[in-house]
């Protein structure tokens, strides 16, 4: 299957890399293919350049938000949250229309300092947000309460440990959940938690998940709902 | 040792039996005592009324919040968020200073209509603002993440799950951690989050708790931290 992996960080990194691996056609996104694959310094949370990273993966295409979006049957977003609206704008409603969204990105908001607070929160949520700017999309909310390499690898923490689907869309949830199934995910962790509005459930979860990366001193763990 | 618990609802009273199952003294306060144990109609929640409890609790005592406050040498807020600090301020500052103040309360908002959101979110918490109008007193956040009867019988959920302690005080974390153990946690499930401003972190687990109730059709679930 072709994807669109929206985002150069270490999330889109990650994912591209998996989808890859088993075998996908994947472009990342980015503003300016050029710029990104330009850089030549760490970005500024210290990861190195994008060029390095793609350097090892060659078969990944790396091209325009549009470019990508319109090469990709489905569409991953793992741009930093609040960034997320403008670059599915850039891909346009258009190429959206119909497909999978698969939304991992959690709207923080640095400006106010650290630890960073959530825009939006409470009554709405960056899932909501896309699916109403989108209304043609198939928004699912999904792997936004974990650390990156557990996403694509959740034997990295040992026993048994969830992952949670919102949407509105019952099929674009089976998809997205053989997806899971596929980076390794029993079937029996992924937990639908019901409508898009859900995702303001799992969104409101970073900020413990923040403190527990504090407390713990790694990043090596997950959220388990025992009794379930 | 003397407990007040603040709040006549179904987490009060369960806490309340609790607290006098291990042999502790309790208060329950309330803001006219004389009121909550005339009323014989259930709750707004359909639970029965406070005196049909108390009838089989005969032993627990039923006060004005001031009263049950001065009588308390710690004291449990139990009350609905949105009520917390007025009820504090009825118990007053002086009788809390160099208390424990174990807040088990979350700031649900239900005026605008199901699921309720939080107020305060994101930014504050109920745990720190109760911590800034009262600054002697020693507050603990705890407990809230769990429905009532988990609180005092975690074996309900079958396997292990965590209880977080948020909080400035050490030696009142401490001491509340020894209560979690005579609650029937084991020493290994408390995970101490760090300061008071943490309690944002667990205040904002509720909106997915909420989720996951819907989703599950039940209460005896809990969060577990798995690879901590």
């Amino acid at each position: 299957m072709r994807y669109a992996v929206l985002g150069t960080g270490v999330v889109g990194r990650t994912i591209a890399a998996k989808l890859a691996s088993l075998g996908h056609e994947v472009a990342v996104g980015t503003r300016d293919p050029k710029a990104t694959l330009a850089r030549t310094e760490p970005d500024g949370m210290g990861n190195p350049p994008f060029s390095v990273w793609h350097g090892e993966h060659p078969g990944v295409r790396v091209e325009a938000f549009a470019d990508a979006g319109a090469f990709g049957e489905a569409v991953v977003n793992t741009t930093a949250g609040l960034a997320s609206l403008d670059a599915l704008g850039a891909v346009g409603a258009q190429a959206l229309d119909g497909k999978v969204l698969i939304d991992i990105a959690n709207p923080l908001d640095f400006s106010r300092g650290m630890p960073p607070s959530l825009d939006p929160v409470n009554t709405d949520s960056l899932g909501e947000r896309i699916q109403r700017a989108f209304p043609g999309a198939r928004v699912v909310k999904t792997l936004n309460t974990m650390n990156t390499q557990v996403m694509v690898d959740p034997s990295r923490v040992p026993g048994a440990h969830n992952v949670f689907l919102s949407g509105d869309d019952e099929d674009a949830k089976k998809a997205v959940a053989a997806l899971l199934v596929s980076f390794g995910w029993p079937r029996s962790s992924i937990v639908d938690l019901g409508d898009i509005t859900s995702a303001r459930g799992v969104e409101m979860m970073l900020p413990v998940w923040l403190r527990l990366m504090a407390a713990l001193g790694h990043t090596d763990f997950n959220f388990h709902i025992q009794g379930a």
